[in-house]
């Protein structure tokens, strides 16, 4: 049995399994934290620069503006002014009501739009992004907040809370950032993300239907039924008409503007000016008609002036230091995720790249400095957003706009909101929310993946029938069930051969595949790890099972060789290897051979250390199983 | 360019991708469901029989006994008896230092000896483990207990606290079993469960010196800075020599018998019975010398008689339910993990299979009625089923045959253990927990896998250095940390072609393969999900770019075909998509074509779906790397 004549029958021309280098533990180790928290080799442009460079390119990655301002144009200017305002007149009104939402007075929602923006201009890497308050990350503080303290009774320390969330949410965000540890908001899934953000969507729709119908006792839960149960239960003697005739009229005014813009491109600034609009007029009418008077609620007090500082206000002792850490925390993942989506999505329409952990430093930052600045938390806000991407916005210079603009409403124009009706808001959050229910994103979802689906709808009925935090627990428990469902039954398949070739691929996927008979090929399709290793060797053996009770069946030739095909096994442990070792037992006691095919770098080193080699022997481990055929099965005289 | 012609030069002979049929939700959920619960096919051998056949199978499900039973023969039971007398032999001076650690009443320990193992011989499926108490079981539920009430100045509450925690974690573990959530206990990685079973047994062997020196005042604390701190302290004046001259006798006679017994397998009986005589001398020694006046602590007092029954004992109310469930949860999942791997390693040595699921079910239901009986947790012992291995047992026989030479005991010699000083049960102990240290295992591990290592050396500091509970906690999470670390970062590999063949394989493994110019090919090894959609993106072309660079440096020409091998990546979610869509678009900016290769049936058919078919075009998607080279890249002419 010449090795030469083995050869010759190869497909793969003589080829021998590879052996890769050894690497030490420090190799591993370093190459490991590399690719988790460097994959971007944030490092690699300052290689060989001298150190004036160097200290030059930290600046720069500390402060985009360094580098993108020097290029900075009057014509990037003009698109960054135009951009700016028109995000400024959403902003304005969006800015009130959502601090609404979030039971603070209205100033704090302005406040925010102005500190925040001016520092994510020095240091965000996206272009399009708007920051300020959003919809999803107010309603999710407020309900947090709202269960520590009641914000009608005790507004100074509902305040005082709300401002030491907001340190902590920015603390944890640069944390995460200044760590590289920005993957893990990646770990709430697209789908997940979908289905939580539809169903906060509607769950602010109907806590604004307490302005909307002008409704004064309300719950304070916000799960459907404790919702639906309050309208009806105040259907007789709370509903106001005045309020609900404002209320309609302009929530109808709204979304046609809004379906104007969807149908011709052009025209968005439409409807991006007409919540502005709807307050104006709004205002107007309540002040001359004094529909105040008759039921309608208004805003009535608001601060003039620019942030005061509200250091000396966060808690850093006493038990709602504990309480504001939590909110904080998880306020700042929700508020990230959001952020970075939004700042990806936008990336890819205009092809440039942000730095995920760079932005959470950037938004980590707006926060702290921001809780010390009367702001609670901002994050990228996708309506905004859009608006500043159709308005045609270069560089984070329109965000700066959007705070100047801020600013002077402040100072000059903010006693005019006394008389804004709180419906109006209302009807302005509706009209933003409904744009969260991503029903096109559903739709593939379901399309593409059941299991996923499965995702997106518990993360949708949790928010919606329990609260926003268990959707979100939700969310994440199924993303991470998920994950661990693959990686503990991973699949496996049966390979047949083309006829006429060397190739050997899925019989399920090519049905032209035919068996070679009393071969079984099987594919394992991912890594063997502790929590998979008996399920496949078990697998395995099932596959060995059917197999021959089919050929029992009909008669032909009972297996001889079981080729495992380990193209896909990236990796190996212990487990996996001694669950090898017991299949190799099981074989041996049959009568049957055990042949590896095509084993990775990482899989045959491995296997050579535990001396799994020797047990099984050099010639059973071959390069494909194209080789194994040749090379075991083909030669029936040497095999009885 | 007739489709003719192309297929001369594909290596595949023509074979297009194959796209397999779909699949309904329903056949979707439940083909997961099937595989995740009911890989083993349970109902398989049902399947068309007769209804009074069918019973008599469930039966058999439930009672193995019925099963084996039938076949049982005068032969078996030869070598049952010798095993079960040799075993309890070994397991009456076990269960009483177990117990003795669980600070229970040391007839506890002997109870919990009679009835599990009785129910265990009908409902089990291992025919050589041993049940009954075991160290690091005793070790947890002894530690968990003290936290909430003390042992000695309320035993009775202790005891009745004992009961409700193994009620609970029978209950724990028949419905883990039932509803086929087995696989849960394969989290825990067999590194991490090395380094926590070599850690319990320094702190086990740590807590024993309180016995062995004869230290009155000792601390409650388990991690190695107290006891050794509370050693140093005892120094001078809590030393007890007379204590300490029986224990190091016997231990110094224990380990040598374990010595030759390893040396000669056949003499195993030695180590076996030499506990029982170690006991049987000292007290003898002891009563003769009284040395119980000079500071020996002795037994003093053990009840004689059978197991009473305790179902009234165990707290379905008051504030110590839950108390009791929690600490009965986790103590139930801790002694399924042991007895399930004991279970396995004897199984594979004799090649029989146990079923995870059953196993669960009957120890289980042994912990529901041993709480009802007076027992406390008990489960499968290492030590007592490697003497019932080698003593020759054939079925579960032995562990009836233990538990009626236990019964005798009881009934009749349990007064003759009054004088037996407390320090020849520390001996045993120590001398038992040594072998949980396996060196051997952790030098393996070391020598396989790194991080595997990182995570044994985790779960060992972790117990003895903070308490039992964190070591198993960081067990559980660094096991979780290394499954999401793999999901996050999934391996990528360059493919070069090996000269004369048509075969594409990872450069680094094979130093043969030559790179095609112009051609960039990278394989993904493993599913593309949400977790590393934007990475797998971001990495392909961190792979280009330095490739880009390298060739610039070469002056070879620039890549002009990206080919992303598919083999591996056995499943890919929307996420996923969404990142092959942006490498497309990104691709398309530099005028790189891309080319996807080899997708298996799951992923082209959620392609399609997803409609990424249209987007990339048809016959950007073949079947192998070496079928995109020849058709994309070996026409020059083409591709100007």
């Amino acid at each position: 049995m010449g090795a030469e004549g083995d050869e010759e029958y190869s497909c793969s021309h003589g080829y021998k399994v590879g052996f890769p280098p050894e690497k030490g533990l420090l190799a591993e180790i370093s190459d490991g934290v590399k690719e988790t928290f460097f994959a971007d080799e944030p490092l690699r442009e300052y290689k060989g620069q001298p150190r004036s460079k160097k200290l030059w390119l930290g600046l720069q990655h500390v402060f985009p503006v360094l580098d993108w301002g020097r290029h900075y144009t009057l014509g990037k200017l003009k698109g960054d002014l135009v951009a700016g305002i028109t995000i400024a007149s959403l902003c304005i009104p969006q800015d009130i009501a959502y601090a609404k939402m979030a039971h603070l007075p209205p100033h704090i929602g302005l406040y925010s739009s102005f500190v925040p923006p001016l520092i994510y201009a020095l240091m965000g890497t996206s272009r399009d992004l708007a920051v300020g308050p959003a919809a999803v990350v107010s309603l999710l503080i407020g309900t947090l907040l709202q269960s520590e303290i009641d914000p009608v009774k005790n507004p100074l320390e509902y305040s005082r809370l709300a401002f030491t969330a907001t340190f902590f949410a920015g603390i944890t965000q640069a944390l995460l950032g200044f760590f590289r540890l920005g993957f893990i908001v990646e770990f709430i899934s697209h789908a997940a993300l979908v289905g939580f953000m539809s169903g906060a969507a509607i769950t602010i729709a109907l806590q604004q239907l307490k302005g909307f119908l002008g409704i004064v006792h309300f719950t304070s839960s916000s799960d459907i039924i404790s919702v639906m149960k309050s309208i009806w239960e105040n259907v007789h003697h709370g509903w106001n008409w005045q309020t609900i005739l404002i209320g309609a009229s302009f929530l109808a005014f709204l979304l046609a503007t809004k379906y104007i813009a969807k149908k011709n491109k052009k025209l968005f600034w439409v409807s991006s000016i007409a919540p502005l609009i709807s307050v104006i007029v709004s205002t107007f009418f309540v002040y001359i008609t004094r529909a105040d008077k008759h039921g309608v609620v208004i805003i009535k007090d608001i601060k003039q002036g620019i942030n005061p500082p509200s250091f000396h206000l966060i808690y850093f002792s006493g038990p709602y230091l504990m309480k504001g850490f939590r909110i904080g925390v998880i306020t700042g993942m929700v508020a990230l995720t959001d952020a970075i989506a939004f700042g990806r999505v936008f990336a890819s329409m205009k092809d440039y790249q942000i730095d995920g952990n760079k932005e959470m430093v950037a938004l980590g930052t707006m926060n702290i400095v921001g809780s010390m600045t009367s702001c609670y938390v901002a994050t990228g806000s996708l309506s905004r957003s859009a608006v500043n991407y159709m308005a045609g916005c270069k560089t984070t210079v329109s965000n700066v706009v959007m705070a100047l603009v801020v600013v002077l409403t402040l100072v000059l124009i903010t006693p005019l909101f006394k008389y804004t009706p709180i419906a109006i808001l209302s009807s302005i959050i509706i009209s933003v929310v409904v744009s969260l229910i991503d029903y096109e994103s559903v739709q593939l979802i379901w399309k593409v993946d059941k299991m996923d689906f499965v995702a997106c709808l518990g993360a949708f009925l949790g928010v919606i029938f329990a609260s926003v935090e268990y959707g979100l627990l939700a969310a994440v428990a199924i993303s991470f069930a998920k994950i661990l469902l693959h990686v503990t039954r991973p699949r496996t398949a049966l390979l047949g051969n083309l006829p006429r070739t060397f190739i050997y691929m899925n019989a399920e996927q090519y049905p032209e595949a035919i068996k070679v008979p009393g071969v079984l090929i099987v594919r394992v399709d991912s890594a063997i790890y502790f929590t998979n290793s008996n399920y496949v060797k078990e697998r395995i053996l099932r596959w060995l099972r059917d197999e021959d009770e089919q050929q029992k069946e009909q008669g032909l030739p009972e297996t001889e060789l079981l080729i495992v095909e380990l193209s896909a096994v990236t990796d190996i442990d212990t487990s996996g290897i001694h669950a090898l070792e017991e299949l190799l037992k099981a074989l041996e006691k049959r009568q049957i051979q055990l042949i590896l095919a095509n084993p990775g770098p990482t899989v045959i080193r491995k296997l050579r250390s535990a001396k799994f080699m020797e047990l099984i022997g050099d010639d059973k481990i071959v390069m494909s199983a194209g080789d194994a055929v040749k090379k075991f099965a083909l030669k029936p005289a040497e095999n009885v």
